[in-house]
């Protein structure tokens, strides 16, 4: 019978996500994978998530378990708020969204700015999960390199005065897939070149407060608080499984128009979850939690570093950020890691093949590793192999 | 700046939901509301979720507060699947979708269905919510008036051979807004309907374990499995703030679809509410707490019907459902309930004004009323105050 049916443009054009789909394979006993962008699982502080759902399921059941307004929790909005100002970002709660992840930011952005065959700006390679949010709307990209220092700008003001994209993607600091940070002065470029043609940015930045030892560049949002749309998150910060993120929008049109598609689309968030995270916000555990994880996260993209430096073959590059959760490696042009995928899995040791992170197809040969999940001890059996397996694929 | 953005078509038609924003008005103190469709909040089982929380937190923080799957927490795909055989619906755990609420479910199967300038059918009065969710996709609609028995059935199958539609729409049991049951030899008609001409049917179930008297009618998906997406969610049945319900649909192309449209949109839903909500279900708490609730809306039902029959004018007319939440009041035609509403805010009473069911502007002397969230005190003085204004109305 369903066979039959009639689906939309949009799902018969729909591929899976590739990385969700290789970690179903990965997530075998036994393999050690780089894959993920999971946060250390043995770092989640679940006692005192567990205070947390003794005060609220005690003194607030009736509100925590109902329905809530699309906004979000006026409270937590509240704390957001604060916490953003602290760090130097303009907002007010008024202009905060909460969202069932920065996914569903990204997911609700391409509802309210985008229609089949509008534009988009980015950078290659970018976030995989913004261009699949962005897909159900279908677009068009309008892509531009990276170097050390992230997306480039050179050719960026015609891309835009000749395609009028209805949005700029940026993941500006520490970026999914490849920990680059583009820095103050190629900021302002493009912050005035949004200005001067009246064009949307969207900041998305999960991963600006897990910095290891440097300051990071100002946010987008603090230098042009009047046109960046900033998408942070919980995920990272404290735990994913509780999808309790925000979008800050300037009031007005483009918040009202997120709140309304958002509506459409699940009504509101989890309404426990959030009082769960704002009674967590309000003992100031977060703060030492993310002592705790920067020191984690740091020290074992320290102890990868050192082991790739000592056993990667000549002509292998990567990066080095100073946070977040991935590097990314570059190998010589004639190596495809996507073919080399299922002998890496065949070896028990996993990643994502770079071209995953591209929307042109690019990126055949590079990979993105991440450093947050594994242990020290599986970084230091994992990167030897992985070592072993490039030198076996140069040689062949 | 953000003035100058250039926005989606959706964007700029889509409408706020009429239901959020009356019910932002009528939360004021004092105000008497049949407007929402809220559960009891007095009677939510806090101390046993409390105990749910803290065997998950204890027993499994990594996996609960970590990324899951798109498809969702496995054992509670299973138990659900286990609680709908019972009920005499055939599903396997692998059609089991996992969506933050049933709105979500809505939202996903538009996505999967409708391009724009599909039709979608369904019967005036409808579920608000699903017309929201479809909107987004730029669907028109094909509407059935409804009668004692709800959607009726006469002119259906030439709508369908003139429209080809994409998607058959139906509560069909204790339907949003107005209480009704589709009985079974019109569920009959139209299930032949929908394999003649291969439509999918939504079946959106949110209510059919909420009867208080009666045995309800087989769920469509019982009489045609691989013909009917069914709709399930715990926010009536435990908790909405939760956010935690499920989607049922035939495997192969119409659930994978469902899948990679979802992963798309939010990843997956909230991996800690999945865990909390199994341990409780686990413990065979669920059923008490239905009986429960069962008893209170049926009481609360029985003296709403009762005041309604002493106090309504003559020429006012209502439903008695035998289950769920509405009831829906037809009054004579001169009677236009939107215009009437600032009246009833100013005797601190509210409801939902009919026409908000209807896509094509009908219903304009109807309302819906609810009987799950007043209490028998708020009933016994907001009654005979909405008989009052009716007076009042008819005799102007």
């Amino acid at each position: 019978m369903s066979e039959n049916w009639k689906y939309s443009h949009r799902a018969v054009a729909m591929k899976s996500n590739v990385i969700r789909e290789i970690l179903k394979i990965t997530k075998k006993p036994g393999v050690i994978s780089f894959g993920g962008g999971l946060p250390a699982p043995e770092l989640f502080p679940a006692e005192q998530l567990l205070e947390a759902c003794k005060k609220v399921l005690r003194e607030q059941p009736e509100n925590a378990l109902q329905y809530g307004t699309t906004e979000g929790y006026p409270p937590l909005r509240e704390l957001i708020a604060g916490r953003m100002n602290n760090i130097g970002v303009p907002c007010h709660p008024d202009e905060i969204l909460i969202t069932s992840g920065s996914q569903q930011g990204l997911d609700v952005l391409g509802r309210v700015f985008l229609d089949t065959d509008s534009t988009v700006l980015l950078s290659k390679p970018t976030y995989l999960g913004a261009i699949q949010a962005f897909n159900a709307y279908g677009p068009r990209y309008l892509t531009l390199p990276s170097d050390d220092d992230g997306m480039t700008v050179d050719g960026m003001e015609e891309l835009i005065r000749e395609n009028s994209p209805r949005l700029i993607y940026l993941v500006p600091t520490f970026q999914n897939p490849d920990g680059r940070t583009i820095p103050m002065s190629r900021r302002k470029v493009i912050i005035d070149l949004a200005a001067k043609y009246g064009v949307p940015i969207i900041e998305d930045d999960p991963y600006s407060e897990l910095s290891f030892d440097s300051e990071v560049p100002d946010h987008l949002r603090k230098m042009f608080p009047e046109g960046v749309i900033l998408l942070g998150t919980f995920s990272k910060l404290l735990a994913p499984g509780l999808r309790i993120a925000w979008l800050i929008a300037p009031k007005g049109l483009a918040y009202d128009r997120c709140v309304r598609l958002k509506q459409g689309s699940d009504l509101h968030t989890n309404t426990f979850a959030q009082h769960v995270i704002y009674q967590f916000l309000k003992t100031g555990a977060l703060d030492s939690h993310l002592e705790k994880i920067r020191k984690v996260y740091a020290r074992r993209k320290d102890l990868m570093v050192k082991l790739m430096r000592e056993h990667f073959p000549e002509g292998v590059s990567f990066t080095e950020p100073d946070g977040g959760l991935f590097l990314w490696v570059t190998l010589p042009e004639k190596i495809n890691t996507t073919e080399l995928l299922p002998k890496a899995v065949d070896r028990k040791i996993a990643y994502i093949p770079g071209s995953a992170f591209y929307t042109d197809g690019g990126g055949q040969n590079t990979m993105r590793l991440n450093y947050s999940k594994p242990t020290e001890e599986e970084i230091k059996i994992g990167i030897p192999r992985l070592a072993e397996l490039f030198a076996e694929a140069l040689n062949a």
